[in-house]
């Protein structure tokens, strides 16, 4: 059967936007994961006849309909007796969640006005969800040729009794029994269109598995999701399809999943059990700040010097002071220089640097962008790098720091 | 004129769960604070069929349509072609947007595919709200009794884009009289729960202006919106209603709107002509990367040494070896001698340090969480300050660099 979902939010604080839809996030992972497509959501207010209309809506167009929110005490909680009304059955008490409801009044001494009650009703013949973190049940159910599903509002009751009751009423309803296997490609270095172009006869013909590119923050993910009944042939199917595309993008591959470039950086460097330390002049500690976020940094990450001043890159890092007064602060040779000190001062093994015009102004006669780093080794020639980005202050900022790790990790693989 | 907004995101990726809906968030109170009413948020795929059926259904029951997402330049990118389909127009070139784009190729020094022509075009007639942090331009145009807004995707475009031009847009169309101002409040070292008792009676009568708390990386701010024709009656109203709250809460009350602490904490060295500069163990660059974050920070910020190991903390940091062997790098004595001396070492009038345990595991018998900061001053004593943190390692990291500028600031406004 072909799946067609949609996800109805009710709650006027998502119209307001007091908070954002994060449940309607959280269930189309979840329900694309069990192969089901998610075509629609949808959010409404706290009303009667705004939520018919969009219940008849989505009717039309969807055979699966999941509700969030509106099933909590109070008068703007609607959705499941508009529901009922729709198709046209009745609300009835549930036993199991009425004495829940009480239990939680006596234990907390606390005094259960009527309206508490109200949360103990489930539309008539539905599967109740029970609620392990709140009061009200959720509920599921099928009408017709349609399959509902009544979850809370608040996520965390939300998302456990998707996780514990929801999914595995979709499991057995529709028998599903293919594996369905995701797996998410990182690159960075190259934009998101120059990527689809590379492999747009791969996108187009794509279908098990699918691509899903997204790009965030500087780089671009490619998404692989395969389906098999088999989760040996997914995995291979998985394995086919990225080698294919790696062939093309490769050198701008760096990890899976929810890895991250400073992630990458720092597994490689303790298995190698090697150490660094930074000269941040542009970047003014976001280096060492990325690094120092991961535990175990204290073995990798010796220490570094932000040196925002000349001062400082002359009096702490030692940079010549005719390298300052000829060439500037932001010159490739002082990069070199301050990459070299601060290897030599921390006796580390790696030394980077990062110089440049995070803007809002021009500096020393360089346009808002313009980056110089460089990366000092042990025994081997120091190596320097030219960037010029575009971009807010913060994203140029970022970015360095990105592209830093990037070279680092191309320096890492390549011996 | 009865106002009804929809927003409608375009997105396959909203749809798979991989990021969630934070545009229709944000668009909702913009518009909300215009007294603009928005009773829908819809979410469709990158598909031009179920787009165009979701426009359909939006003009049947709204007035006004925002669009976020497919202005860019792939295949998926189909919003403008569609909704030009739809009021049977056609998009010509914006001269302007193809020009920034072309200008940023050639900086960039990147190759431009045809793809990216694409982002160029907008319908015909259309007003252009100018993208200042990508490529895609947004549009806004009225056709028969119906207001349109076309935006981009990426938060990072759509928020200065709306704020900046998409927002006066509505303003004109409307010839919004009302003046709505708010004003945020922002308080740090006192929970909400504590504000919200300390103030509940002010917040149980408000009315005009309104008081909606909020709770977001350890701090709580208070927005106050008051409506009024006359702009200087509005403002009046939230002068008094300020002065109510801050003559309880005041003692917590350090900027309003959008300020953070670290920028109040540069104004006012700023003010004074007053230079810092850091010693991070724990914070591992937070707190420098902070500063360094705001534009002008070079009159600030000398520099700071990231000492993560004890060897940086002896040799480049020149705390006593027997600091280190007796108290321990997690140590009143530590920190004071970290502040003291990279206040000497750059010649600053502050010099602030940090140390503590950030996890996950205990350090030299210390529990995760455990912090020493110390601020060193010019002719002053050093002060050392003593917290005992809980959460996860990001959380305890940027606690204590708030906690650490919460303590300037209060040097600086007690002298």
């Amino acid at each position: 059967m072909e799946t067609k979902a949609e996800i109805i939010a009710v709650g006027s604080e998502l119209l307001l936007g007091q908070i954002a839809n994060t449940n309607a996030q959280f269930l189309s992972k979840q329900l694309a994961e069990l192969g089901i497509n998610v075509y629609y959501h949808t959010v409404v207010g706290d009303n009667t006849e705004r939520l018919k209309e969009a219940v008849k809506n989505a009717q039309s167009r969807s055979n699966i309909i999941v509700f969030t929110g509106g099933l909590g005490p109070t008068k703007d909680d609607l959705t499941k007796d508009t529901i009922a009304t729709i198709l046209d059955t009745e609300l009835v008490t549930d036993l199991e969640a009425m004495s829940y409801i009480e239990d939680y009044f006596s234990r907390t001494k606390r005094h259960m006005t009527d309206n508490n009650k109200k949360q103990a009703l489930v539309i008539k013949g539905a599967d109740v969800l029970k609620n392990e973190f709140g009061m009200a049940p959720g509920m599921a159910l099928t009408a017709g040729d349609k399959y509902y599903m009544l979850l809370p509002g608040p996520p965390s009751e939300m998302n456990p009794m998707f996780l514990n009751y929801g999914k595995g009423w979709f499991l057995e309803m529709f028998g599903i029994q293919e594996k369905i296997i995701s797996r998410v490609l990182r690159y960075f270095g190259i934009g998101e269109s120059q990527l689809e172009t590379d492999i747009e006869d791969l996108i187009d013909s794509q279908k098990n598995p699918t691509i899903a590119p997204l790009a965030s923050n500087g780089e671009v993910t490619l998404r692989l999701t395969a389906r098999h009944e088999s989760e040996t042939a997914a995995i291979q199917l998985l394995n086919e399809l990225e080698e294919k595309i790696n062939k093309r993008a490769g050198k701008y591959f760096y990890g899976y999943d929810n890895t991250t470039l400073q992630q990458e950086f720092m597994h490689k460097m303790m298995e190698r059990n090697l150490t660094i330390s930074a000269a941040e002049s542009l970047t003014g500690g976001l280096f060492s700040e990325q690094l120092t976020a991961e535990s175990g940094t204290s073995k990798v990450l010796m220490g570094s010097i932000v040196c925002y001043t000349n001062e400082v890159k002359s009096n702490l890092l030692k940079v010549a002071e005719k390298t300052l007064e000829n060439d500037g602060a932001v010159s490739e040779q002082c990069a070199i220089e301050m990459a070299e000190n601060i290897r030599n001062l921390t006796n580390s093994d790696y030394g980077i640097s990062f110089t440049g015009v995070a803007g809002p102004s021009m500096m020393e006669g360089h346009p808002v962008g313009t980056v110089y780093m460089a990366i000092a080794r042990r025994d081997h020639p120091t190596e320097s790098h030219f960037l010029q980005l575009a971009g807010s202050r913060d994203g140029i900022r970022k970015r360095t720091v990105k592209y830093g790790l990037h070279h680092l990790l191309n320096l890492l693989n390549s011996h």
